[in-house]
């Protein structure tokens, strides 16, 4: 990596895994952890996630060439603001959050002249949180969404694609609205979904959940104030997949009450070539 | 076992594991398998899951104390009245479909005097098909629904459940338009919202699912054909399952318009909670 040290902001399963990668791939680095409770940045420092800690943030940024944004994506507006002040002159700074253009217009008015934003958004992470879920191996092959913005050039572009490929992922740039649009299939209406499953249960049908449903439902066990950062800093677009997949499964329902066999089997194709493609070509 | 002969209708999956743990658990007992493809019957053979087979139902349930009905579930009535006229007196008659009263309306008819009929559900399986995803521990604590009839006796539902025991299974009694309602929930309404999301998916969006996608995508690899029996053989409550989830999503829908990030949390966290309580209950 081209930084000697690094801030991140929020030293979580994301952060603290960040913190890991890097102190493993690049020995010469120094990371400062930056968060609100102290017990989990003396648990990232005894994990060996950052070198020292702090819960001043503008007191953590100072002297970093890059500051990574790693708590949920409703704080990084409020982060940004409070490491302003002390950001050093061409710092670089980039994110981890799901959302990207709720994050450009909470960030960039509060990145000072002199420094640039990148935002990341790996395609990491589980239904866990916390340092405790943190892992070294977190990004090894991972796909790392990389959003340029208006004012950042080639270079800082390059060097987030570089910080992430040190520690072991893939990237690709995206712009932001067609990251938000893409996610929002992806990503956001899984979970919702997922979410809307589990509450549409019966009480009297918990005692026989199979694998099927605990697989099918797995990430509405994520945590509930990052997604809901996500749903709001991502609303049009979320909105515009849920009428969708309404849209689908309106159309499952009719061929189902005029019991046509033919166009219930046919949609169960189609998902299950699409799937098995989708499975295979990661 | 209490059974000497047991023939097994349909080797695949289900039926194919089912004769390996037979085998395995009770070596003095004949396993008969009955299919229309001469391959898959061979390879039930070679891979120890039955002694003998034929593509002929009437000469494959000859002189068996248990036949097993495990094609999908559409096919059983058709399987049912070919094996009739060679059951053996006092035969007992199960099966492994996802849905029950639609099994029992379709078989029942069939079903000589001196013989009976008592349901089985398992819950095993997966998104996997056919002889060569069969395994000898495929009922290794599953749980498995047991249906009693209007004329089944609780000696023929104890046998039935000792079956399952025998394979290692746990069982649970349970009469057919209860399971019908319940596995609509657990089940059915999963895999249909499944293979909606699928179909729902931009083309666009395809080179950036992740695991959540594909884990809460998982059953919509699942079997087209068999799925549409269930469907199609469950519809009244499959249609009362996705009305209701269809509430629950509306509810979030419109909470997410009114940018609610309150309620959006709420439902988030409930559906956490449960899930987490349903993977911890299992």
């Amino acid at each position: 990596v081209s930084f000697r040290q690094v801030s991140i902001i929020g030293v979580g399963l994301l952060g603290g895994s960040l913190g890991l990668a890097l102190k493993r791939h690049d020995s010469g680095i120094t990371v400062v952890g930056i968060g609100h409770r102290d017990t989990t940045l003396k648990t990232a420092k005894q994990r060996g996630a950052v070198d020292r800690f702090t819960v001043d943030v503008a007191e953590g940024v100072r002297g970093s060439d890059l500051v990574v944004l790693a708590t949920p994506v409703g704080l990084f507006g409020r982060m940004m603001q409070q490491a302003a002040p002390k950001l050093a002159d061409g710092c670089l700074v980039t994110d981890v959050g799901s959302t990207k253009q709720a994050v450009l217009d909470s960030v960039l008015p509060h990145v000072p002249d002199g420094c640039r934003f990148v935002g990341s958004h790996p395609l990491a992470g589980s239904e866990a949180r916390g340092i405790d879920a943190a892992t070294v191996d977190l990004y090894d092959n991972a796909l790392v969404l990389v959003t340029p913005t208006d004012a950042s050039g080639d270079g800082d572009v390059e060097r987030v694609e570089n910080l992430w490929q040190t520690v072991g992922a893939r990237t690709q740039r995206i712009d932001a609205p067609l990251h938000d649009r893409l996610l929002a299939q992806t990503s956001h209406l899984p979970h919702l979904v997922a979410s809307a499953l589990v509450e549409a249960l019966g009480p009297d049908a918990a005692s026989l959940v199979s694998s099927g449903f605990l697989d099918t439902t797995r990430i509405a066990s994520g945590d509930p104030g990052m997604w809901r950062d996500i749903f709001v800093t991502n609303r049009d677009q979320v909105l515009k997949s849920i009428e969708q997949f309404e849209g689908v499964l309106a159309d499952a329902k009719r061929a189902l009450a005029a019991e046509d066999a033919e166009a219930i089997r046919a949609l169960l194709q189609r998902a299950k070539t699409r799937r098995d493609a989708l499975l295979r070509d990661r």
